[in-house]
């Protein structure tokens, strides 16, 4: 029924049958819609009829709707519900999500939750958390289909069969010896093309793809985009196989790194989006805004230092913002190439040398042509020839400095291991800001008698 | 074999049996390998083995070594291959993949490959590439299985297996009438729990989710991580069934998306990579800079008609670059929020005015929070309190002003369909930077007999 049905009927029937109690027609509705409608029309109707809504709804579909919603949501909903209702949709929960909402709560809640729940599945929530942040282990899935190698086909496609509501993606078997390492993998193209009594160890592959529990989200991303598969296994140091990564978690994965780039490079502050409130959006780009004011402050101190120039040549003032705006800019261009490569990228020594050559080329190219530019405009804005060849030569040098800044101390960063995103964006502001006055006013003063 | 080498051994190994004509001990490895594996051992040999190494490749291996490599890499492959082994693997390369191939190339170099090829598969790439860039059209697919729904699942079974090759992604099955409209899906886990003698019809799932052919990949993109789709059947006006958009193509599209966001937020011109060569790079970041230069200048004609202000008041240059900074920061952290929010939410007007209210009060509480922090700073400095009181206020005006052009332009510009990324970066710079020294030499001005 519900096929032929637009998003507001659909909405409409979904509150008429609540309040008519109409348990079976809500039913209906629901098993014709996807996850993540049937999420958005929970937060569609009046909150009133949200307490029936979820009354009404089995318990694999309250976990598919949990597995839609951010962690506030989810928190409302399990109080909603009640603790018998809250134990056994949170036994059915992907771990990984629940693991996800745990860390989002305060502490208190998440142990009163764990309590709740069965002892099995609380034991291996609580394993993925001792994970750190943003890894492998703490992204993946502990449960997925394995099977030994002596296994036939048939044997493989039965036990699909039996586990097939505990597999997150199907579309490979794990194929592991009796301590649980991992010997192979099987995908179910090899199943379908081989003969039913085929033992496994004969179709499986051997040279399998797989990530280290501790490895960093983004090279797990990384590896299956990559090798275009649909999930990676994940192994603890003895090559025992203790989850996967699927395909769709990446997706989230490469956005939110995308993200905290982006965020990062803008100074914008950590996970603001279009409902964050203002007090909490305010609070989290302050830091960047103070720092960058005391920064603002420095290139003022220097600028003060040079008062008799200025006091002089009050023209001078009149470029500055120009070769600041203008060094700021290239530098920040070179780090977005260099931040954004690396996402995909691990440039050794001779790259990374390379590339420092090439960024170099850039900044001497632009700089010489920008130069040019500006020395005529210069010239006959203020009809000096020497104040057009100081702000020319200063905004060369500056912009050859500018383009190196946001070259290397990205890399010099990322050999640290620190987040060259994160910190070289006020980093490079800063440096960039200091040695352009210092540059232009520098060679300002040396011709000050000139341009008097 | 190669299972227990590290890359370096295999690589050795490779160009070992390449030397000495070995192919079976060649093969040998090649089935080892992944794709991707394939295509780094091919890049990292010394380029005279490279012409052999593809020619004891089978045409298969070669068409998955293909799908790895980038448009140059491609056309040399295609060069060293001559015109007989070039077609077989042209017509075997994914229609997708093919067209992004033959779109980045010369179109004299496009027809020529196109002529080669088998006149059934260059016209359905020629299909492809009528659809514009970016659109679902153009990254789908055009070969899928599909099946009447009056089938039993045992035919699905025997038409998947007969297919297997064709299919990129084994997971959901299309359904389809006579004329290939588009009925239902069923999945690979509906067909192994179902009865091998029961109908499609009666276990396809007929809400199918689906995108029409011009739908912007980015949409496609957020359809399928939303509803953690494997793949996402593509359809034209008449619900016809033309292709399908798979995940892995997906991941390159929000890794690409997410690119031309930072590359237009950063101003750092298109597709600039770690190989990009230096004078392509100064030549695509230059049009930004030439821009940023003017507009650099246009603050400095501002500043030129402050002049009297100015000489009487040389302190005021001091606190310059900071509240131009600043209003340049807060506008840029704005853009960045509803920039990244626009990828995943299109908010109706209902929830733009929700959102510009919040930035309104972000905008009110930074400001003065770093206003008064200026005051206090400025009159400890200078010991002017009403210097103090003069750039406190500027930047209080200046911060609600920067916070809110970087919020209603990107957001106008959206509303009239037009990417705000690329307009709103040198957009917002010029306004505010305009502004903040209207306000700041304003006010200055205003109150200039007690400034002396």
């Amino acid at each position: 029924m519900a096929l032929l049905m637009t998003d507001n009927e659909i909405t409409l029937a979904i509150v008429q049958s609540l309040k008519e109690g109409r348990i079976l027609e809500f039913q209906e509705v629901m098993d014709e819609l996807q996850p993540y409608d049937m999420a958005q029309h929970y937060l569609r109707i009046p909150d009133k009829h949200r307490t029936k809504f979820l009354l009404y709804l089995t318990t694999e579909q309250l976990t598919e709707l949990m597995d839609e919603l951010d962690s506030e949501e989810q928190m409302e909903i399990l109080q909603k519900l009640g603790v018998e209702k809250s134990k056994k949709v949170l036994d059915r929960m992907d771990n990984d999500d629940l693991a996800s909402l745990l860390a989002d709560i305060e502490p208190h809640r998440a142990d009163e939750l764990l309590a709740n729940m069965n002892s099995d599945e609380s034991t291996i929530v609580q394993n993925l958390m001792n994970y750190p942040p943003e890894t492998a282990g703490r992204i993946m899935n502990p449960r997925y289909v394995w099977i030994p190698s002596h296994y036939t086909i048939r044997e493989a496609i039965d036990k699909i069969k039996h586990f097939v509501h505990y597999a997150e993606f199907l579309n490979y078997l794990y194929v592991v010896d009796e301590d649980k390492r991992l010997e192979g993998v099987v995908s179910y193209k090899d199943l379908l093309l081989g003969e039913l009594d085929e033992e496994i160890k004969n179709v499986m592959y051997s040279r399998v793809v797989k990530a280290d529990v501790m490895t960093d989200q983004e090279e797990v991303a990384n590896l299956i985009s990559r090798y275009d598969f649909v999930s990676l296994p994940i192994v603890e140091d003895d090559n025992r196989l203790v989850g996967v990564v699927t395909v769709d978690d990446v997706i989230d994965v490469v956005m939110q790194e995308a993200n905290e780039d982006i965020e990062k490079l803008s100074a914008s502050g950590k996970s603001i989006d279009f409902k964050t409130k203002p007090i909490v959006a305010a609070y989290r780009r302050l830091p960047w805004l103070v720092l960058l004011l005391f920064i603002g402050l420095l290139s003022g101190g220097i600028i003060s230092r040079f008062e008799a120039t200025l006091e002089t040549v009050v023209a001078l003032t009149f470029f500055m913002p120009m070769i600041a705006g203008m060094t700021g800019n290239t530098g920040t261009q070179s780090l977005a190439v260099v931040v954004r490569g690396l996402v995909s990228q691990k440039p050794n020594f001779r790259q990374s040398i390379k590339l420092i050559v090439r960024e170099l080329w850039v900044g001497i190219i632009i700089g010489i042509i920008c130069a040019v530019l500006i020395t005529g405009i210069a010239y006959f804005w203020q009809g000096s020839l020497v104040l057009g060849f100081v702000v020319g030569s200063s905004l060369l040098l500056t912009l050859i400095i500018g383009t190196m800044a946001g070259t290397i101390i990205p890399l010099i960063l990322f050999k640290l291991n620190i987040d060259p995103a994160v910190a070289s964006g006020p980093l490079i502001t800063t440096i960039n800001d200091i040695l352009s006055l210092l540059i232009y006013f520098g060679i300002a003063t040396v011709f000050i008698t000139q341009l008097m």
